[in-house]
């Protein structure tokens, strides 16, 4: 059989960490971000832009999995540290051959998605984050695609146990009504909500921080005014931290 | 048998919420927080010397368990809500009654306590979060005693697991030396670093957040050149969005 070696190369815009994760299920944690190029969606907010649009894509790198892991070890000093492969989309690469090669070194796996793409390798995860875009996204939800998702997860391979849970970043009133439909039809995954950054990304330095603070204080009394309190409502810890600045 | 009833009444600071636990292991989630009054400690940078020292008793309530929990049956409306018991030292009160009423209203209940008493009542809680106090603070850490808290939790009552956690306030290397020896004596409990608000408590509306952010900063480049990545790294998120603001 020959393999179609391209096929199995990475498209990487970016390695970098370690650091911590701002936000969602792993907040706080010790982690290295790959962050992969390419995405199917064109999110109206979206903050990684560099990584997203086919016009970055000379700045974007191919690389194979071996490639990568070495980096992510000359980083983390080759101790075992999480790893969270982010995007873009970094459901649309191959990247089973790069958790097989950190796992057997110890490392771990969180990805990030918006679950429009199922993988099989999903099972093979340790956190599965998904995070469907709402309304002010301007993007389309597949619901069939989401739950594959889900699906392919619940079977956790190598005796390892899949972590799953969903994120909403919730910019408005229409945002939280989709978060709510999200809760009703996925009762039993954790939620995190998470307040929007309205900055546009090129103002690195100059970002709004009071105005994600408000908004973060309008989620809060929004759901506690509806009785909501199974929900994890959060703010992104790097943006507070160091504002739109890449690599941190 | 004669019960000695005042035995039994509760020291209550505050009962308020619902709003979100701003730190540690439950962060993000919708709580409704019971403050004791009283404590065994006078950490120099206490941030609740209002729940904390005699002078303040007469601000406090003595309040039966039923009183305690008719009052956050009312701010939750009736919805079962985390419980987060603080203080002062919430160990130093008879919590039992309080936990067994919500417990069989669906409530659940956290406690925050810095593991210098150890109650046999630890065994009915949801979720213990002991946060022995490092150098600065002036205390002294009884290791004996911390144990005896982390031994009772582990057997959890009623087919209940209690979850644990040790939480280190961090404001300097000193700070982060003893969290390093807390990491290596107890290698099995999650660990949450969380950095010092130097504010005074009074100057509610002046809170230095760049100095906090600068610290929490600190704080990632210290545990990163150390190599420290099974510990997890969080601010206070009420003190970024309300500053020492009390009530929320």
């Amino acid at each position: 059989m020959v393999v179609n070696v391209a096929t199995r190369l990475l498209q990487i815009s970016e390695i970098f960490g370690p650091t911590i994760q701002g936000e969602g299920l792993l907040i706080g944690k010790p982690t290295v971000f790959v962050r992969t190029g390419g995405c199917d969606y064109r999110c109206s907010w979206c903050d990684s832009l560099y990584a997203v649009l086919p016009e970055h894509k000379s700045e974007w790198r191919s690389q194979s999995a071996e490639e990568v892991f070495a980096e992510v070890q000359r980083l983390s000093n080759f101790q075992p540290i999480l790893v969270t492969l982010s995007g873009g989309n970094p459901a649309i690469q191959p990247l089973s051959d790069l958790i097989t090669l950190g796992h057997a070194s110890g490392y771990t796996f969180a990805i990030e998605t918006q679950g429009s793409v199922a993988q099989p390798w999903f099972a093979e995860l340790d956190y599965l984050t998904l995070s469907p875009k709402p309304p002010s996204s301007r993007q389309v939800t597949r619901w069939d695609r989401l739950e594959r998702c889900l699906e392919i997860a619940s079977h956790g391979q190598n005796g390892r146990t899949v972590h799953t849970c969903l994120k909403v970043v919730v910019f408005d009133e229409e945002d939280y009504a989709y978060a709510r439909d999200i809760a009703a039809r996925y009762p039993d995954q954790p939620l995190y909500l998470q307040a929007g950054n309205h900055t546009p990304p090129h103002l690195a330095e100059k970002i709004d921080i009071t105005g994600i603070l408000e908004r973060m204080d309008w989620l809060i009394q929004r759901t506690i005014e509806d009785q909501w309190y199974t929900v994890t409502i959060l703010p992104q810890l790097h943006t507070l931290l160091w504002g739109n600045k890449r690599g941190v």
